[in-house]
């Protein structure tokens, strides 16, 4: 932290004749100690309290900077009530911003608002006199045209008795126009902090990601796929509407002590191990798996994923295989036991015995934080801009802070995705401190209440300026319950949740669309047969895939800007608990989506929505239509209060798209 | 303000091994900005997120001190759910105190924690030696017993084989306790704002003002009363139980522009002028209107307050008569016009032309705050505690926080009352900035919404750690028209509002207990005849005088805690809109006051109200007393829900001490 301590005032301030104060800026992350996040094109409103002793007016700048600006842009707020003022300004590249507020008693602006107040000729003639000392000195600021526009109307303010054409002169508003361009800002105040703001791409606030295992591309059983069988999936992906491609590690995978088939620990010599005990003989994280291929595989792989609109995402995991070189040549960066063995992974009574992790309070945590960041360097120079990081509340906050601000001061592109379904303070405070996106508990929230209360939390929260939830129905670690035992519609349902109530949400697959659902155990919540420990053959043209339906969601979503922010979120009473009903609404576009879902995977629900018709842009008094995107269903709806009905044996789900009427001609209703 | 910019983070922080974090201390004003305040006797209770990455153990620690301490106290904090952890001092001594957060990963607490969950033998042996050298630390940090007692444990950890001894070792509470006395604190991370603490007097938040005009107080019409005079006021005054005694100005009054009788610009030889316009030939701010008496008179006085319980509060009011010593001595202090006059103070088109504000953007300001200072420290010195300071809002926020701050810290059991009546957000700063106690908008909150949603805020919003309601139902600048068209009823409801709803309050007398209610004219709210322009003769011995009903009020107040705080105030569902009822609970002593107010001053009103019967502390199965402290009635009640009428003819409110049933023996219920 680079925030001073306060230290005790002794003598009067410098300049004590700076009048104006300022409090409370929003958006604010504890006070300016985290950045506020954006993306590209963001309007970024800041508001705050500014109010000076007495009734003189006052002027507020909002000012903001790029970090590698020298200059404050300035843009001038406009007074709300209560004292309070707002300001906007437009982000057009990603990066670091700061901004803050400066705001001082305008002596022009004070004289002005007076001088239209006062009644008798004597007062208004010697108010005159003091404007024209007042404008005087303005021109003294300006040059040019401006300086002897002002110098003009300070000597007519002199000489005109009138009290009628005073009066005119002295409010006219070409007067303030040019004089509020030279105000007196000798004695402004400006709000110590500036407050870091981090631009992003938008890619940032909108993503939909598939995760799959590389070594399962291959097109016969018990082969291990390569890169070169994964140029041959994007397609499918692509097709499904994805825009990131997400891979587990695809480094050298340690041999000692390497887990077997649904994590056994007597492995075979055909096991493939997990991809997350990484390093071995070969390399360690900088390396690519052998299996998979070449660094030259990898960047055809990468280009002809770009190729299909595709991003590919490197899952970082700070851990390493007993066998990863970095054990050999840093004893330093790991623990040793009294035995004079390594420490491995452990909660206590849990052993992980194939994972080392790093000891981040070695002696030599310099060199071990400067060889983590490298990894993440090596692969930015292979192409790569995002990183789904593994486990990232397992190390050092300070640690996650230092990397992400370095590497994102050279690549204000790179995204990385907080993989840490932890705490709710933990969580929180990798958001803060530099993760662009965060797995949230979605997973394991499934009733109409917890949704509500969670996603409210999400979009209303403090979190909002900072949080951005990236949802996932499953992983390769977890097969929720609600899946295990839902079926396809549960599948379905969860799908269209994930996607329409966060802007950034991923699925993994093919276990997804093929509905895989059997666990390790009953009761347990992995999968039997994981892809975390052996390949699997997919049959990826089953009849029963929800390939088409994933495609129809995605494609709901990249139609309509409303899906891709998790602005705009508002809960809709429905009267029936197994039905959840919420709008999305873009402010920019206007563009209005109603989603409804029916939580009950076996049977049909119906209920009646109380939509918020102004908050949907609709016309109380006109007939909209509700346009299913998913079937292509229109249904014409008046008023707030309209019926619906779903049936999970067909599909669980509206995503309605509110099509306002806008006009009648006899007989056709015509809807945007 | 200190608190520096954020600067851009170059490479890695000096220490990156530091991994516990700190988040979200409370209380806290604006970050630290401004001091929390607090009374002599308060347990201070502080609370903050603290956590670390992984499942380590933390240990956190609470610092304060006080601003001459060179050393910090420090007190253990306990763990609640989700990461907060609490801990308190108790303050026992006015003045500025800091406190801060401390924590760090505990490798002690860390190793017991898994210790108690590991299983197998080799395991736990392993653990064993682990912990050896962990203790063996431990008893290098300590000396005396504690080390020698350490090396032992250490010695045994290393040398018992049996799993079950090992196991009642390690984790005994007697070597936990030696242990945690001498933790490894090298990788600490301390919050980096020393959050500031205001400890006043207990009169800060329990006070009761009575503010009079001492040349209203000869015993003769016409006559100019003297502070001698005063002296023989003080046991009426005192008899009604008032411990604060407020006097406007008492130094000359200006002759220039002297106002006469209701605020006529022509003013006789005989007009008194109001005690504001401060200042003449004679003397200025630290003199003595030569008509009240002399400084001698005014030590008597002083004396002869404080033993009748009196504490005198001066008035503050920087502005000058235009006839003040200043305007000749410090011309740069004022602002001139262009025709060579001194600016009067003027709100356009109204003009105060018998006062001339202070410049405060003059170029000689520094010279004026320290002369401003001087005043307030002339009349400590002449053994004044409480100053009442006049339309703090007119002078810059920036010197009365220096002003306020340097006395304090000379006189830290100095008090100030914040006169503002204005914006919200200008009151609110003021109160941060170091007022002890603040004027508030009740003097306008007549309604049952009114007042709860205004005391609600107050005492539930974040003013609760800063700003300190006191409460008056008239000024000498303010007659409501409730009291205007209430008549009596109204006087003695507004009364027992203010007095119970806030532990600090005020009335203008004898205009209240008189029952002063003529407006200047229909639709003004100021007194017809004021004494801000003359003197009057008070009948005290009236009849209709509410100095008894008054008096019963103020012992209440004197005589249950619960009313001498803000904090524990509570509003109950009441079925008439009415009559509002609040309860008022001491967390300390348990005492529990409940109030109700008919508000209607003209009919009996009744109704039903609905207690929160844990709240109060109370059984819902055995009956409680309900005292009525004004008339000392006791109504036995049993359950949540009780009928209350109030006729305002009699008296418009029950002031109930809540007597708990302590035994039923056979016919007799006790109550305490």
């Amino acid at each position: 932290m680079a925030r001073q301590k306060i230290t005790p005032r002794a003598g009067p301030p410098t300049e004590g004749r700076a009048r104006a104060v300022i409090e409370a800026i929003t958006p604010s992350v504890d006070g300016g100690r985290f950045a506020v996040k954006r993306v590209v094109g963001d309007r970024v409103e800041v508001e705050a309290d500014c109010f000076a002793d007495g009734h003189d007016v006052l002027a507020c700048m909002l000012r903001h900077r790029r970090d590698d600006d020298t200059q404050w842009h300035e843009t001038a707020m406009v007074a709300l009530p209560n004292d309070r003022w707002r300001g906007a300004f437009t982000v057009s590249a990603p990066g670091r911003y700061y901004y803050t507020v400066t705001a001082w008693v305008d002596g022009f602006l004070s004289w002005r608002h007076d001088f239209a107040r006062r009644i008798d000729a004597d007062d208004l003639r010697i108010a005159a006199l003091v404007g024209a000392d007042l404008i005087d000195a303005a021109a003294q600021r300006a040059s040019g045209a401006d300086r002897r526009q002002l110098a003009k109307w300070a000597a007519q303010l002199r000489d005109i008795d009138q009290v009628s054409a005073l009066r005119a002169l002295a409010l006219s508003d070409e007067l303030a126009a040019v004089a509020k361009r030279h105000p007196d800002r000798s004695l402004a105040t400006t709000y110590p902090v500036e407050f870091p703001l981090q631009v992003d791409r938008v890619r940032a606030r909108y993503s939909s990601w598939y995760e799959l295992f590389p070594r399962s591309c291959a097109d016969s059983t018990g082969a291990h796929g390569t890169l070169r069988d994964c140029v041959a999936r994007l397609p499918y992906v692509a097709d499904m509407g994805f825009n990131v491609l997400y891979l587990p590690p695809i480094h050298p995978i340690g041999r000692e002590r390497r887990k077997g088939r649904n994590n056994t620990l007597d492995a075979g010599p055909s096991d493939v191990g997990s991809p997350w005990a990484i390093g071995a003989a070969e390399g360690g994280h900088k390396a690519l798996d052998s299996r998979l291929g070449t660094l030259d595989d990898f960047r055809v792989f990468l280009t002809a994923a770009r190729d299909h609109g595709l991003e590919l995402a490197l899952d970082i995991a700070f851990q390493c295989a007993p066998d990863h070189p970095y054990v050999r040549e840093h004893p330093s960066w790991f623990r040793k036991r009294p035995d004079g063995t390594v420490q491995y992974a452990e909660n206590p009574p849990k052993k992980y015995q194939d994972i080392y992790p790093f000891n981040f309070e070695s002696e030599d945590w310099e060199a071990l934080w400067h060889e983590l960041a490298s990894v993440m360097t090596f692969w930015i120079g292979e192409g790569v801009r995002i990183f789904r990081v593994d486990n990232p509340h397992t190390k050092p906050f300070a640690f996650w802070e230092w990397a992400i601000d370095r590497i994102k001061r050279e690549h204000p592109d790179v995204l990385f995705l907080s993989e840490a379904f932890t705490r709710p303070k933990v969580m929180h405070r990798l958001a803060k401190l530099g993760f662009t996106q965060s797995y949230t508990y979605f997973t394991w929230r499934n009733t109409k209440r917890e949704l509500t209360e969670y996603f409210t939390e999400l979009t209303q929260g403090p979190g909002r300026d900072y949080f951005r939830p990236n949802c996932w129905p499953n992983t390769p670690d977890i097969l929720p319950e609600y899946l295990q035992l839902g079926g396809r519609p549960a599948f379905m349902s969860r799908l269209v949740l994930a996607a329409t109530l966060s802007a950034n949400y991923g699925i993994y697959g093919p276990a997804y669309e093929l509905l895989e659902a059997t666990p390790r155990e009953p009761g347990a919540e992995e999968y039997l047969n994981s892809e975390k420990y052996e390949t699997r053959l997919w049959d990826l043209a089953r009849a029963d895939s929800l390939s088409s339906f994933i495609a129809r969601v995605n494609a709901a979503r990249h139609d309509n800007p409303a899906l891709q922010t998790d602005a705009g979120l508002s809960f809709v009473p429905i009267d029936n608990d197994e039905l959840i009903c919420y709008a999305k609404v873009d402010a920019v576009s206007g563009n209005a989506v109603l989603i409804v879902v029916n939580l009950d995977p076996r049977n049909a629900q119906s209920g009646w929505v109380t939509l918020d018709l102004e908050a949907l842009g609709l016309d109380a008094e006109r007939a909209f239509q509700a346009h299913d995107l998913l079937t292509d269903a229109r249904y014409l709806w008046t008023g707030a209060r309209n019926f619906v009905m779903l049936d999970p044996a067909r599909v669980p789900a509206h995503i309605f798209l509110v099509r306002r009427s806008v006009r009648t001609e006899r007989d056709f209703d015509y809807f945007l």
